[in-house]
Parts: structure tokens; C-alpha cells; sequence
């Protein structure tokens, strides 16, 4: 942790250049506001949050602010890279003793349940160093386990101190189970329920009952008591998402939402991308997610309560947001919902989302609970005729950097002069040049041979391998743009594939084109169609273990629901407006990975008027990789229609020799 | 009713043979176990009863008895046709009133929750004249309404009086909300805890809560109190069900399942197929479906209480089911529950399909209830290699004596001489000429032109349509033999079909041979695969709105579950011996109707080891009606083989004329 901090003396010329800016401020608010700033990611406008300020800096106080803020940046970086020591665990139960607690739930999760979580809210990544988005740690006074998914189970080894923490699978071996079988009667187990959903804690509460063990909710959560230096809660502002990209103004919205409440008195909204939807504003408080973290209540009457940091939001967020939406503190939540209760409010609320905390707050106060699906969740996913508009704009210049980067590795490819990184860095480069570029998606997947077929690989110094002759290269990855947020997979051979590798991309391609031309009437649900990407492959006694299709938000988070496409069984209907993944994929472990990915958008065909899907995604399909007589009339001629479709929307955006190579390779096969 | 059935005068005549024969039963007994007998559908073995009396009777005996069942049944039939009087709606309110009760539901439900009813069950058709296959009545002080599904919505206005019974849709005006919105606080209304399950019963149960009202369980059920000369419960002969058709005997069966019951003590059974599969039993209570009505507590140390009639069961089944299983009086039931209760015990139970009484009992006297499955639902329908030799003879032998309609269709069909009537009986004609014919698996649907549209329709002589040139004819129909169960539709041109026919009966065509041709791996469950028969419909914008498969038992229910194949989500995964039906359609209302249905098992192929099917079902698929153009190279080569196969054999079965014509309707496309 930087001196300066934390100790008066350092702030001393903070307060000299505040008072000679006659910034009505406090030094300590303003390194409050700056370590919040430092909590959150850079951004691609890193000095964006000097707008925060009461007044703009001059010069020398902005170069002090600026220097504070890289300090508190590497401090984070540094606590964030310090490992996982046993002390941090001694500390703990230490703490879990002081509460006569017998032990202690620490998810991977913040209160919003989101994929991506803050800083201050990897308490998982702190107490044991495992790193992966989905996770949970059971501390007990003698023993600990760590659960993760498939995804993980190599990296938690690699990671966590396993004389510490017996690295378990999240399914294999449930952490109810284990719970219950390591618990004695009259155990107290405690949990923090802003970090659980009524949904996700009842597993461990019958465990508990059936233990005999008491599960007990908590204040304050007992890892944050004991983690020095942690991280304050990330600040980056909000900004206004115009109207131009969302096509539908936030009060005409928060009134649609309003009038579908049937007759509850409020909803209680935990998602902050429905939130973000919903006000039509966008934030940077996550990374690859353009979001402001934050909860909300909407009422009947289309008012609503924001409650959110409100350093976050300047003098024209509020204009913006009107006289219907009333910026709060987030302290102001309980007090608020208790103010419901007392008044035999019926509140709707996603179990499936919602904190613990709120639920209880609520039926501790005497409010009605209806559990229903986040209201906004469907309104958000079926896309207006702008923001279509907004992502067919993006997908153009999404897929011509795509091509020029595709253009490039099969230029150097061959050569051996190109690694994971390199290539990753070059494809961010181009995608960059874009106009309305504001970040990546998500961490790009640069996978060379054996790397590809690990589904989530993320390729780091250690791992970087050279891309070179003879071998296949994924690359998974997306942008988020003020019109539109894309993720495309591509697989590419670098030199001749072999016939194995052709046949199996031909059959994932199959499988691609038979999701792509599906159509299907009202009521169709993703799983039902799932089986359409897979036949080919399941033909063949082979299969991908992901899901098809996931949803995509509009400038909003690359995995949105409620749509997927995927073998669970699901009962969302896909509706016009939709846009989901269509990926089908073939690993073969320790040699290759194959996934051919582009966004689809759910729409009315003109003739018959049943559902089908147009394809938003503009990127040629490596035809090197295609077993021509695999493919029937109708695939093939879908892929030349497509790779004609491709050239035209690109070309206008590209250099003459990049326009010649995309020519050469959308040639009809 | 007749009178010899109720009067000791009447009855003096039996009396005095019995004496000569000297039977050691008393009149009254011989009396009911007649009624008994003519309250069970006939059977093909109409005499066979008469085995369940204590010794043969003599042949002036044996006649007064016949006489006497035929006189029974005489009376039963009339008292079924008799009118649903206002006199009976008003018998049972007074009768809610001495019970003061507001209202009562009548469900057309038994405890079994069966497909099909005994007559004494049908208490929905006594009441309100309804005699389909699903539907619920509620009674009120001042009203009362009948929900019927989408099937029913015109049979329910011609066969109840709308004036006492308001039709309404089972789903779009759901019982439970009409009875929420139609009482008052402190109402008491009335169910007979034998025909609800726990599932079933929910949503009324929160429909009272809500509205103030108590739900009341009855020990008798008014309506059976009000019901004069109510038919008493069946009484067929219980069949042992031979080894050499079962392939697994009943005591390995019941030792399988006890060993699967993990830590419960007991498991209750109310399916009866489920115990008629367990015990290798056989029955006759039932149209169609040959079960024995009973109840069963499997234990775990494999032993079995069975609870059923004992007349029905005679020694040399009790021989067959072995010291190892008890048969007891269905009045121990209770009982017998309350001592598991007593001592604590561990009870599984299907909360789908057990009474209300049963789950209340067993919580009652402090048994732990486990919900889950039917342990033998899965078990059941996973068919053995005995089984499955069995199912393939008799599809065989099914196939060939619907090739011999097939062709008399052909042949007289043009000329207009066959009623839907006619050629129904002609088809049961010949199938009753088949080894091991035991009847029909359901009632035959015979449909002409716009019949055909009519997804369940049943003909009646007032309904009784010409076959003549220049429509479509569809017939499904299936049988029920003692090595295996089938059904089957096949759809004909009588003429020339017009181009729109030929359109849809390909593409339906299209979604049967996608099917049946589908690959999956383990794990996969049905509704995974709906989307496959359905896709070549859906791209002309057209669908059915039935259900892509059903699971079919070994000579048992024609319908059965786990597994099906619909586009409702389920996880049920197919497994090695499942079978199912392949049967998507096309109905153009008010003209006609188009299905394809063959029975498929699901089997290991061989290369690769991934799971498929094999068709059962052996009968040619009207060439005439296929649009060539419209089917891709191996789909037309799968129309071919399965032709060929079909031709192969059934060629041995069949007589000359016969074969000739089989061959000519099979060749190459």
C-alpha cells in the first residue's frame, strides 16, 4: 500500500492545490474518490473520472490527482498479486471464533451476481488465490474445501494451496454435501446474505437442518474485517446512453415496465445491466462490461429509487435521468425497503438474483414477496429497431477489423512470427481504429493447437505459443461499441489441415448453418433447436460439452439472458429482436480446437411469417477447412450466399489488398 | 338394474345349483363377484372369469352365471347411456349440504390417475354426461363449471347440459383461478383424497388459502353416496405373464428395485402397470390397457404387500408370485401404512401420482416421506432382449395384418364401399387372426377426408363417413399381443391426392425419416429431438400441435412415461430399450389429416457407439403421396431400405395376391 495514501502528512499538497482551486472538497473525500477510481478499470478514456470533480482541475492539481491515482492502481495490483497466504485463513477463523461461528460460505460472487465482480468483492481470490469466475470456499474451524466447475478443476490446483483448501467439483462432490457430512449438531455456519440469492442458499440451509447445524446470516462479512487494505468499492461514471443507440427514451421504459407489474407496488431490481437498460445510462465499474454497479426500485407509478454511489453521477447523468428517478445512496436501500413493509407493499423480486438481505429486509418488515422473472430481463433482451440498427452498424466494422486481422495471420501466420499475444494484441489494435470502440467484450481466447481446444483459454506470458505451420488457430473474442457489443469465433489452419481437422470443421460448420437457416414458429424455445447444431456432429459419435448460444446485450454484457440455446431444458420462448450466439464447437484434447461463432437476431420471416435468424456476424469462414462433399446443395449454397453477403457489407471498409485477400477467400467454393 | 342381481328370490335359483355343485360359496358372493366381472370390459377371453370360482362349474351352473354377467352388463350399459339428469346435480348438493359442504370437485381421475377408468370411476360422466378422457367438474352451492382441454372444446357442448355445467378450458381459464374468483371467505369445499395427488392438488390448495376457504378431504366421496346402483369396482382374472414374454423374473425384478430404494424402507407403488411389470401380472380391469387395479408397498428386504381383490387372484398366480409377495385386501391399505408410520419408516413416493390420502396417512402417523420417481418407471420401460424379440415378433405379425387392410383399402377403397366403421372392423379382422392377439391397444382411429384433421378423432355410427375417391384416409390403431404392444398410423390417398397433400405429407415425411435416422449421445433427452421432425414442416411455416412421441409399454400401456419426445422441456435422457413412438403430422381442418407414426426403440449403434433408433413398426408408406423433389438423396435411400425391409418381412406372412401388392408399394422410390 502507497504512504501517501494513507497518512495526513502525504495529502498535505493534495489540500495545498485543492484550496488554491477553491475546490469545496476534503482531502480525504478526494482520496476516497481516487482510490474508488483506481478500484475500478482504466477504461479507454482513463482521465474521464477527473469529470467527477467538483470543478475541472487545473493543471498541476490534475498531474497530483493523476499520480495518486497510478499509485493506488499499483498498490491494487500488487495486494491483488500477493499470494494467498496461510495467515489470511489463520485470520479469518480467528475472526469466525470472535463470532462463535463454526464456519463460513465465501462465494465468488458479489451482490449483484454478476459474471464479472469488483475488486472489493473477490473475497474468494483473497482467502485462497483461485482466480476463476465461478467458485465457493467452505471454511470450517479444522478443514477447508474450494468448489469449481470442469473449467477449473486443473487451474485451482495450480493456484491454491491444497494443504489449505481440498480442491473439490462444484457438481461431482456438492459443497451441500459436503457441508452436511463435515457438520456436527449445534453448528453455526455463518454466510453474508448480500453474497446469496433466496434460490442459491437453499441447498445449504437444508444441509444445515438436516445437520442439525444453525446457518446464520451475518452484519458484516467476516473476510472484509480481515482483509487489510482492501479495495474500496469501484468509482467510474455514469454515463448517458443516448437515445440515438437505445431507440427508446428511459421514462418511456421505466413506464412499460411500470404498467406489466400486474399488482405489485414495487420491483426490486438487482441486475445492474436491466438497471442500465432500463435509465438508458452506462458506466464502468466492471471490466468488459459497461456498467454502473448499482440496485433499484421501481414502483407502480414509473418513479424510481436509484441506489447508487452518487459520486458516479454528474449534473448531466441527473438531467438526464429527470425528475422520476431519485439518485440515493445505496445505505438508503434497507431503510427504503423497510419503509415498504411497514406499508404491506406486495414487491416482486427475481429469487434467482436477489440478495438474501433484501428478501429478508422485506419479510422481516411485513412486505408481500411475489417471486417473479426481473421484468426487464425479456423487454431488454428483444432488441428495438434501433439498437438492431446500432449492432448491424457495429458487426460491420467489428468484422472489418476481424478481416484485416484474419488477413494479416494468413499472411505471417506461415512465417512463425506471430504468438497468442502478439496476434491478440494486433486484432485489439485494428478493432481499436473503430469508431464507438470503447473496450474488448471480453479477454480475447487466442488459442494455437492444443490451447484451442480449451474452451476458456486465457492466454497469459507463460502459456504464450507460437503460431506456426501445421497447426489450427482459435480466436474467440468481441467488442463492446456504443451501438452494439459483438463476439466472433473464428478457426483458422495455419498451413494444411488434416483430413480429421477438415472433416471436423465441416461437420461444426453443418451444424452452424443448420442453426443459422432454422425457422421455427412462436413458442420455440433455445433447447429445442439445440439439437439442430449438434446432429452432424452426434453423427458421427462426437459433440461439443457448451452450450450453443447464448444471448448479447446491446452495448451491455457479451452473456445476457433469459434466451439461450443449449441441451438444458429451458422454457424461454424466442421472440423477434433476440440476439444469441450460435457456436457450435469440436475439441480434440491436447491437439486442437474448432468453434465457428457469430451472432445471430431472431426474426419475423416475411414468407411463411415464422421466426428465423439473420446473421449479424460479417467474417469469412476458412474454406482451407471445409470437406466440400460433406456439404449438401443448400449448406453449401448457404455459405457462398453468406461469404458474397460478407464481401459486400466489408469490402467499402477496407484497403485495396485487404478488399483482394477477403475477394479471394469468400470465393463460391 | 335387473332384478335377479338384488333379490334373494331371484337369486334362489343359483343357490340351489351352487348347492349341487357344491360350492362352498354363499349366493351373495357369487352375485357380487358376477357384478364384479361385468363391470370389467370383456376381454377375448369372455369365460375366462369363471376360473376364478372355487371349483369348474357344471354346465346348467355355468349357463345361469354367463346369464347372469350378461344381464349385468346389460344394466350397466344402459345406466351409462342414461342422461347426466339435473336430478343427479341436485342429489349430490343436498348431499354437500348434509356434509356442509360449499362445493366439491369431481375430477375424472381415479386412484390410479390412469389414462383409462373403470366405470365405477367415471364419476365426471355419471355427473355431467362428459366422456372424454380428461377433465375436472366443480360443484358450488349456485353454480358449477366442467374444464376440458383443447380436445374437448365441442364434445363438452354436445354431451353436457351448459345450463347447470359452464365450459370452460382446462388451461385458459384454469380450475383453480375460476374457484379462487368464485368463493367466499370461510367456504368449505370438499375433494376426495383418493383421485388428487400432492402435485395435483396444489394449486387448489393455494387457491383457497388465498380466497379465505378451506379445502375439506372427505372420507366417502359424495358423489359415490348419491350414485344409485354405482357399478362396483372390476374384477378380471389376474394372468401370469409368462417368463419366456417378461425375460426377467418377478422376484429378480423386485430385488433389483428394493436394492435401488437407497435408505428408504419402503417404496409405495400406485402405477398399476408399474406392479404388473414388477410381479410379470397381467390383467383385465381395464379397456385396452391389460392391468389389474392395485396398490403395492415394496419393502426393502424385496418382499411386496399387494393390495388387490384377492377373488381376482387365483392359485396358480398366487404360486407364480412366490412367498415373497403377500396379497392382500385393498382395506389393509391404511392400515398397513399406519404401521410404517408407527415405527418411523422411510417411504418413497411419486407425489405425481400418489393420493392425497396415501401421502396424508403415511405423514400422519410420523412416517418421513421421500419424494421421487416410480422406481420402476425406468427400469420398466427400458425393455430387455426378451422383451424386444417379443416387440419385433409382434410388430411382424401386426404389420402383416395391416398390410392385408392396406391393400383390401386399395382395392375396394376406390370403389366407396368401406365406412370408417367398416374398414375399422376389418382391420381389427385381421389383426385378431395374429397369435397372441389379446385386442385392440386403444380404439381404433379410422378417419376419412376432414376426419382426419380430428387429431383423437373416435368414430360413431352418426359420424360414419364414406371412403371414396379424392380424399385422404389416415388410421391409427394398434393392438395389444403377449409378446408386445404396437401402434401405428398410416395416411393413404384414395385417388389422386392434390399437390398441397403431397407438400405436406412429404415434408411430414421428412420430419419422420429425421427422426428416426437421429444419432444421439447419452444423456440426450427427448424434447432435444422434437425440433428434428418438425423442421421441415416449420420451414413451410406449418406444425402440429401434438406431441413428436410417446413411450409405448411391453404389452402394457400404449402410453407410457418416463421418456417422450415433445417440444415440452423435460430431462428425461433416452436409454437403451426405450421405446417410443415416431409420429409427427399435418391437419388442415375441415379437410384433412396426415400423421406418419411408426414405433422406434432407442438402441447402442455400433460405429460410432453413440445411441439411435430401430424401427419397429413394418408397413408401407404411401408412395403416392410423396413429392419426390422434396426428399434429398438419403432420404430417399432410408424410404427405400426401410421399404425393402418392410417387404422382407412381411413377404413370409402373407398370402400371394397379398405379397404382390406389398412388393409393388415397396419398390424404389
Amino acid at each position: 500500500m502507497a504512504k501517501g495514501l494513507q497518512t495526513r502528512e502525504a495529502a498535505d499538497p493534495l489540500a495545498r492545490l485543492l484550496d488554491e482551486a477553491g475546490m469545496a472538497a476534503a482531502p480525504d473525500e478526494i482520496h476516497a474518490l481516487v482510490r474508488g477510481v483506481a478500484a475500478a478499470p482504466p477504461g479507454i478514456e482513463p482521465e474521464a473520472w477527473l469529470g467527477l470533480l467538483p470543478s475541472p482541475p487545473a493543471p498541476a492539481l490534475k498531474e497530483t490527482l493523476l499520480a495518486l491515482e497510478a499509485e493506488a492502481r499499483v498498490a491494487f495490483a500488487a495486494e491483488r498479486h500477493a499470494a494467498a497466504t496461510p495467515e489470511r485463513l489463520a485470520a479469518l477463523r480467528a475472526e469466525l471464533a470472535s463470532l462463535r461461528l463454526d464456519g463460513f460460505l465465501v462465494p465468488r460472487a458479489d451482490e449483484h451476481q454478476g459474471e464479472y465482480v469488483p475488486r472489493a468483492a473477490n473475497r474468494l481470490a483473497w482467502l485462497t488465490g483461485f482466480t476463476g469466475s465461478a467458485g465457493l470456499a467452505i471454511v470450517l474451524k479444522e478443514k477447508a474445501a474450494i468448489f469449481v466447475d470442469g473449467r477449473y478443476t486443473l487451474q485451482v490446483r495450480e493456484q491454491v494451496a491444497t494443504d489449505r483448501f481440498t480442491p473439490l467439483h462444484l457438481t461431482e462432490d456438492p459443497p451441500h454435501a459436503w457441508l452436511k457430512a463435515a457438520l456436527k449438531p449445534g453448528a453455526r455456519i455463518g454466510f453474508d446474505p448480500w453474497l446469496f440469492t433466496p434460490s442459491g442458499l437453499k441447498p445449504f440451509a437444508r444441509a444445515c437442518k438436516e445437520a442439525g447445524a444453525a446457518l446464520v446470516p451475518g452484519a458484516a462479512n467476516p473476510v472484509d474485517r480481515v482483509w487489510q487494505d482492501r479495495p474500496p468499492s469501484p468509482i467510474s461514471p455514469v454515463r448517458v446512453h443516448d437515445l440515438c443507440f437505445a431507440g427508446e427514451a428511459g421514462e418511456a421504459k421505466r413506464k412499460r415496465i411500470a404498467a406489466a407489474l400486474d399488482d405489485a407496488d414495487a420491483v426490486f431490481l438487482s441486475q445492474p445491466d436491466s438497471i442500465a437498460w432500463l435509465l438508458n445510462v452506462r458506466g464502468g465499474d466492471l471490466s468488459h462490461t459497461p456498467l454502473p454497479l448499482s440496485f433499484a426500485l421501481l414502483y407502480a407509478d414509473a418513479s424510481l429509487d436509484w441506489f447508487i454511489d452518487p459520486r458516479k453521477v454528474n449534473a448531466e447523468t441527473k438531467a438526464h435521468l429527470g425528475p422520476g428517478v431519485r439518485v440515493r445512496e445505496r445505505t438508503a436501500l434497507l431503510e427504503t425497503l423497510g419503509g415498504l413493509g411497514g406499508r404491506q407493499r406486495t414487491v416482486l423480486l427475481d429469487p434467482a438474483t436477489t440478495p438474501v438481505a433484501v428478501d429478508a429486509a422485506l419479510r422481516e418488515r411485513g412486505a408481500v414477496i411475489r417471486n417473479g422473472m426481473d421484468p426487464c430481463a425479456l423487454p431488454k433482451a428483444c432488441k428495438n429497431e434501433t439498437e438492431l440498427a446500432g449492432m448491424r452498424a457495429a458487426h460491420r466494422r467489428d468484422g472489418a477489423a476481424l478481416t484485416r486481422f484474419l488477413a494479416l495471420l494468413d499472411r505471417e501466420g506461415p512465417k512463425g512470427g506471430l504468438t497468442e499475444i502478439s496476434a491478440a494484441d494486433a486484432l485489439e489494435g485494428f478493432r481499436r481504429e473503430n469508431e464507438h470502440f470503447r473496450g474488448l467484450s471480453f479477454p480475447t481466447i487466442s488459442g494455437a493447437g492444443a490451447h484451442g481446444a480449451i474452451v476458456h483459454y486465457r492466454v497469459t506470458p507463460e502459456t504464450d505459443a507460437r503460431i506456426a505451420p501445421d497447426l489450427l488457430y482459435l480466436v474467440d473474442s468481441g467488442a463492446q461499441y456504443l451501438d452494439g457489443t459483438t463476439d466472433v469465433t473464428r478457426t483458422v489452419a495455419i498451413g494444411a489441415p488434416t483430413a480429421e481437422q477438415r472433416d471436423r470443421f465441416t461437420r461444426v460448420l453443418k451444424g452452424h448453418i443448420a442453426l443459422a437457416r432454422a425457422r421455427f414458429p412462436e413458442g420455440t424455445a433455445g433447447s429445442q433447436l439445440d439439437a439442430l447444431a449438434r446432429a452432424a456432429l452426434w453423427e458421427g459419435g462426437l459433440d461439443y460439452d457448451h452450450g450453443t448460444g447464448h444471448g448479447v446485450g446491446s452495448y451491455l454484457g457479451v452473456h445476457e439472458g433469459p434466451q439461450r440455446i443449449s441441451k438444458r431444458a429451458d422454457s424461454v420462448a424466442l421472440r423477434p429482436g433476440m440476439i444469441l450466439s450460435d457456436e457450435p464447437g469440436y475439441y480434440e484434447t491436447d491437439a486442437y480446437g474448432i468453434r465457428i461463432e457469430s451472432l445471430v437476431v431472431v426474426r419475423r420471416e416475411k414468407s411463411p411469417p415464422v421466426l428465423g435468424f439473420e446473421v449479424l456476424t460479417l467474417a469469412p469462414i476458412d474454406r482451407a477447412l471445409i470437406e466440400k462433399n460433406l456439404l449438401d446443395e443448400e449448406e453449401t449454397a448457404w455459405l457462398d450466399a453468406y461469404h458474397r453477403r460478407v464481401f459486400e457489407a466489408l469490402s467499402p471498409l477496407l484497403d485495396a489488398s485487404t478488399k483482394a485477400w477477403l475477394q479471394s477467400v469468400t470465393a463460391p467454393l
